[in-house]
């Protein structure tokens, strides 16, 4: 068995890799960390482990949690995960690290969004946790920078248009809609019941610090620098994000060529599903599931491609994934622990 | 022109009361305080308010609001207004004030549930501001105790059948459901928008603050103590609150009975519509205004009736009802500003 | 491998059905029918099951059923049930029926909240599929009634104050809540988006069919006849039901005493959790589980208990259910199959 | 007092409309007509009427309302309206239709998207009913045809930058978001709550009716042909709609210049609010108004501008432009009735 831990869990996401830890057949979870709910049950914070064997949140040092794991996700915020992670690496452990702080190749990028970086060292060790790109680098990474959750959906969303040529790289903008666990569990105004319920608005409009992590990846894929219009909304549910896409193709391209290409690149995968002409992604299909679901359409008349692509931000986007890169890591099944169906309705 | 006033704005009561008093036809709105948004236009607050004439919160002393005004709209949190509220009285302008520090006539109920009380002197000055029941000493009011949400639905769903000595007084229970409206606009994990979508429970089982108001006035009503048993839960709404309301009656009392008891009792009321038999109130069909729709059975083989009421607990169980006892206190017709029709769907 | 097949899965329940038939570790899916389904993939109907292995619907009589499946499970509406079921036992296979055809032990009960019945000999062949209650007979049972969603949440709260003799009988009063899903999936005006949304109301008053099968139930439990008052109510979430359940006791008794009797009462049960004092569940804590969660508190002045319970109704006050009755019935582990943590947020 | 009567009242914008004229300050309500609603009051269907003076629902031809009414809404569905309306029209009263019918100025574009026309020749007299446009049009005219709700958010949102020519006209996107009201009120099975809560999805990708509508108003605004990619998704909330749209810009263009276009160009508007740099809408700040805000944003490096629109799909998208078009037409304040504050939250 498998021996993982998890530090800072006290978040959605947290909790979210503590179900599937606990549920995971070849997982013990040997540590669970939080400073704030230090003693206190796993259950007494989240009343959905009522009744499950009694986890309780500890306060431990780096050291502490290294000796007694063999791979250890870090789930803390931007900027304390830079000064943590390699202590941990340090003692010769695997990190799933689920920050921003090793997603971006370039220190002076990272920088620019983000702000000074305590271990930039680090930033070309870390493999980018995204299997369907980067499956066979995963297999022997120690550090894993688990994406962020609307890179996810959108790099999925246009990696084998990208792949193949097919867009034209100026022309590409992602409309993305997201649910409100993405903001957090901490209390902000922004975040309250009645703030959001009801309603729907973008933010960060051309300022979103995830854009260069999509630009980063997506022009890895092109092989050529892509610059892209990014427009995040803030959608009045719990869990989801769906992306629509638009990028230019050539004119006389049909939706057809598309689907075809997009099956073809996704052929092998578990977890991607290419759906059917005229059938289109809706995030209550993937709600609690590590899948990405994908439709597409072209107006072959003008040349523009319309991607959509769905996930759950707190699975495919944060916890569910960084289980398959664990999987990949230690060379366990890539689909253990990932075998749910959608909680719909 | 009436002058109006309103004093700590920056909630959601306090934003509701700003729509009312803009829109209505016989007040001019003089002053909107808050120290927390001082200088900053109502509209950057609450965008909903983008395109009317620009008002701005000021930070203003009792005495700087009292001068400019003829009524002043105490909104200010239990514990504040009791020590802010009398100074606007000295100044001689008539007040209503929205929190619970004058709504118990005895001190040491008042000092029980919520704190030492520190101008009791004026417990017994305040008029309890529910018009179906205080109608003539709201005529004449200086210092008017706006009454709770909770409390608004459950008097009023049990006033007929108490002043009629229809119920038994030991038997009553009161099952209440609020929007989250009701908990303010303060950020707390407990009103995150994750917290409670897809959410349903009781809270303060036993111990809500609200039970000694209800209490005071069911036991005016009946001429005898009442104790009820009174379970507070929250819904995932932003607006309403619903009571299902039992009570012990005589076996063999009909559904008919009762109904003819309600119409009668409130056949003059503008603001309370019984249903007819078989039909029963939904919060929707309230919401965005000041009526309080009440629905009836009677379960005549066991002598229990059940009651169902139902407000929007920021208009009717909060801006709505001061709004209403404004116009009574300074001689307005009783409706005027408040003509709104449920904003259904 | 246990063969099981699902007869009219083109529901909610159906489809939960099938979710949890298609990941238990010792069942085989055999057959999933649907008249109008006929010949589409489950995941054209459902999504969320897009990536699965292809199961279509198949319209197939009752021997083609039977002859290929070890356990059927009918989830036809009440009606249509109580013909095809007996051809199923006919077959010699075991059944668990979702309606509410074989519920009631009384036909007259029956015969008088329904409809009339066909099939009458077989309601007292049916065992009632609560296991918590009737685990030893469902052991050995052929066909299960599977309970009602409300029954159950009502009757797992009262079982340990009826079984010992700490409830008056007399004073039973059932406030209980639900989600849309309850509803069915067939379009009708009052389950639309817009008719449930930012609403909430009661139905059916005191006529609610789930009234008799509650009734009979708690008798059982209490060895004497119990009326009680049952009130619904339509919550704008899609999966759950909370009942707020009041009954009177004996003053003087305290929230300690009572949870102690429900602690001892649920001991050894896997699906039911008791809170400690001072916590209640909510419905997000079991959505998508098999759990019942039960809060108590009593007001030992005036002697009334206030039993707070909470289930997801497609899973333990549905499908869940049934699993669990399968799994009694097939002599296997009870909790196999059933292992989920709560979907939250 | 304008005499004014609305066919086919049954759905949401028909009652929205009632909501309307029964509170407008110079209108008496005369007649509300439903075939299948008949005789019932307008209260027995929304109950949200319960309390106001009874109107009930009539079945009545075109002329027995046209002699009842100075001017008739007709909210009868597409195909319906386009024989029903010619006959008010020939007994000499004023139109407002809400359908489609009379939309289109190109009678084989409305044939190759909706059915055959059997009044093509009432097309050219139509007057597009968006007063932002067409205000001096609509001053003399007979017939209204009231734009759609996509449509009125994507040309209110696109207008200045047509009309001044700063877009691209080759790349314009519309990413548009409409609350479940916008599907109406009969039972279907995607608009059943248990389907669209808690989740989101695209619709009619490059197939929506509403496209055709666009590209008409946004040609006649370029002074050329206009073709854009429309991606209609449904929003899990009751009303709005927020259209997210792109289109290239000059480079070096900046979001202060947009917004100085912008200003100017609705700066006599009383419905339209054009937000400061940085302040996008949400669908909450529009809810039961007449207004459309509109943020802006522009990528001066790549030129892409990023325009963001919202307004209540029912009353600026529905009956409340509507009724902003009859004060025009009958020359009453064109805010007649229409001063509503946004119902937050």
């Amino acid at each position: 068995m498998l021996k993982a831990g998890v530090y800072g869990a006290s978040g959605y996401t947290g909790q979210e890799l503590l179900k599937f830890l606990s549920r995971h057949p070849d997982v013990e979870l040997k540590a669970v960390t939080s400073r704030r709910f230090k003693d206190l049950f796993v259950s007494d914070v989240f009343p959905c482990f009522e009744g499950l064997t009694g986890i309780k949140y500890v306060d431990a040092s780096a050291e502490e949690i290294a000796s007694a794991c063999d791979i250890i996700f870090s789930a803390l915020p931007h900027g304390v995960a830079m000064d943590f992670v390699p202590k941990l690496l340090k003692s010769g452990k695997q990190v799933i690290d689920l920050s921003a702080d090793f997603r971006l190749r370039s220190l002076p990028v990272y920088e620019k969004w983000y702000r000074k970086h305590s271990s930039a060292d680090y930033l070309s060790r870390a493999v980018y946790g995204l299997p369907e790109l980067y499956r066979d680098k995963l297999k022997t990474a120690r550090l894993v920078a688990n994406p962020g959750c609307y890179p996810t959906s959108i790099i999925l969303g246009l990696a084998p248009a990208l792949k193949s040529g097919l867009a034209d790289l100026a022309s590409i903008i992602a409309d993305s809609k997201s649910g409100v666990s993405g903001a957090g569990r901490e209390p902000k105004t922004g975040s309250l019941f009645c703030e959001v319920n009801e309603g729907f608005k973008p933010y960060n409009i051309l300022k979103h610090r995830h854009t260069p992590e999509i630009e980063q990846e997506l022009s890895a894929l092109a092989g050529s620098d892509v610059r892209i219009t990014f427009t995040p909304h803030l959608l009045p549910v719990n869990r989801g994000i769906l992306s629509t896409i638009y990028a230019g193709v050539k004119k006389g391209t049909t939706t057809k060529d598309l689907i075809e290409v997009y099956k073809s690149f996704y052929a092998k995968e578990k977890f991607v599903q290419v759906l059917k002409e005229g059938a289109y992604p809706n995030i209550s299909s993937v709600k609690g599931t590590n899948n990405c679901q994908i439709g597409l359409a072209v107006d072959s008349s003008i040349g523009r491609a319309v991607i959509v692509s769905a996930i759950d931000n707190l699975v495919k986007g944060a916890a569910g994934q960084a289980i398959q890169n664990m999987n990949i890591m230690c060379g366990l099944e890539e689909t253990s622990g990932l075998g749910n169906i959608a909680l719909f309705p």
